[in-house]
């Protein structure tokens, strides 16, 4: 398969390395880095790139990042960019690339523990994962031409350690296993479903 | 209780009058109706209202518009617009009313039965809910000074003739029993709560 993975960080490189071994031919895209460029805020930029880049059978988002701020102190830049990265960006995706899959073509995105445990400061985070777990589920149920949508929610990456202190106690995941969690996702018929890698059931 | 109500159709029209029977006193606001009008739009707006209404001890919202339309022909503006209205209009109500809400305040806001079910069309609404529902959930453990906050989930209404054909097979609920539900939110201790009127459970 020619799979488009949106992010080029931790998890979109384990991500990559995965489905790489599994035979699949990755086209990865970042903002400035990757295979090819776009931006996931700029619908006209994905509309552009998913007309160009021929057929292709899976779109995978380890992309899109939340703003982590106090609800009393969060401004309204920080509101407005994570809506406009993680939450609309990945929903842009879909929609700039429901014209060009694949029939049977799969879309994972990605939100985050945070959709149901709390963090500190972690409201922003929450409602937008919230946001994209909603679309999710929702347009699981309008996919066209025998495609399918689900997500992958990791917890807390183990390689991320700028992150890590922010979410005291909670284990981490290493990327490899969330990378495996979106070959799960491409492979099998799953439609509609939030794939966990919590470490924990509460 | 002085309570800011926003929203000034039939759950809105039905929450003052089960608030005003139950003695408390009500402020509604609307975008050209009610006692007074303010833009949930703009938070300035919002900023400018809560600093001007002296002390009050509740907001509840019933206000907050979501497009309708299938996923593949949804347009940026329907998205747009639907996240500014009901998912950040009602965020902000909170982020502008905090400031000036008296100790042990309560915000009410509302989501709907798309965020678990689905109609033909429902994504964006599904999308806006679960924002919504994930905003409430995240910022009840981020409420200052003893305030909580809670989240109303209608589904169809009895009097919405004009939604009516959109919810094929659901149960209606009466916009008096939603208000009562409102009701219970204001004046019993919950908190992050996601209070369902949906008629079905599953």
């Amino acid at each position: 398969m020619k799979i488009v993975l949106f992010g080029t960080g931790a998890i979109g490189s384990a991500v990559k390395d995965v489905l790489v071994e599994h035979g699949h031919a990755v086209v990865s895209i970042g903002r400035t880095s990757g295979d090819r460029q776009a931006d996931m805020t700029d619908i006209a930029s994905l509309t552009a790139l998913f007309r160009d880049l021929g057929t292709f059978h899976a779109v995978a988002s380890a992309a899109g990042e939340v703003s982590g701020a106090p609800l009393e102190k969060a401004t309204d830049e920080q509101w407005a960019k994570s809506i406009a990265g993680k939450g609309m960006g990945q929903i842009n995706l879909v929609r700039a690339a429901l014209p060009y899959i694949a029939d049977g073509g799969s879309f994972t995105l990605v939100s985050g523990v945070l959709t149901e445990e709390p963090i500190p400061g972690g409201s922003l985070g929450r409602t937008i994962n919230n946001m994209v777990e909603g679309f999710v589920k929702g347009a699981a149920t309008e996919m066209p031409r025998g495609c399918r949508i689900n997500c992958i929610s990791p917890t807390v990456l183990a390689e991320s350690t700028h992150y890590l202190p922010y979410f005291v106690g909670y284990t981490p995941v290493p990327a490899r296993e969330v990378a495996l969690a979106y070959l799960r996702a491409i492979a099998n018929p799953l439609n509609g479903r939030i794939l966990k890698l919590h470490k924990t059931d509460s």
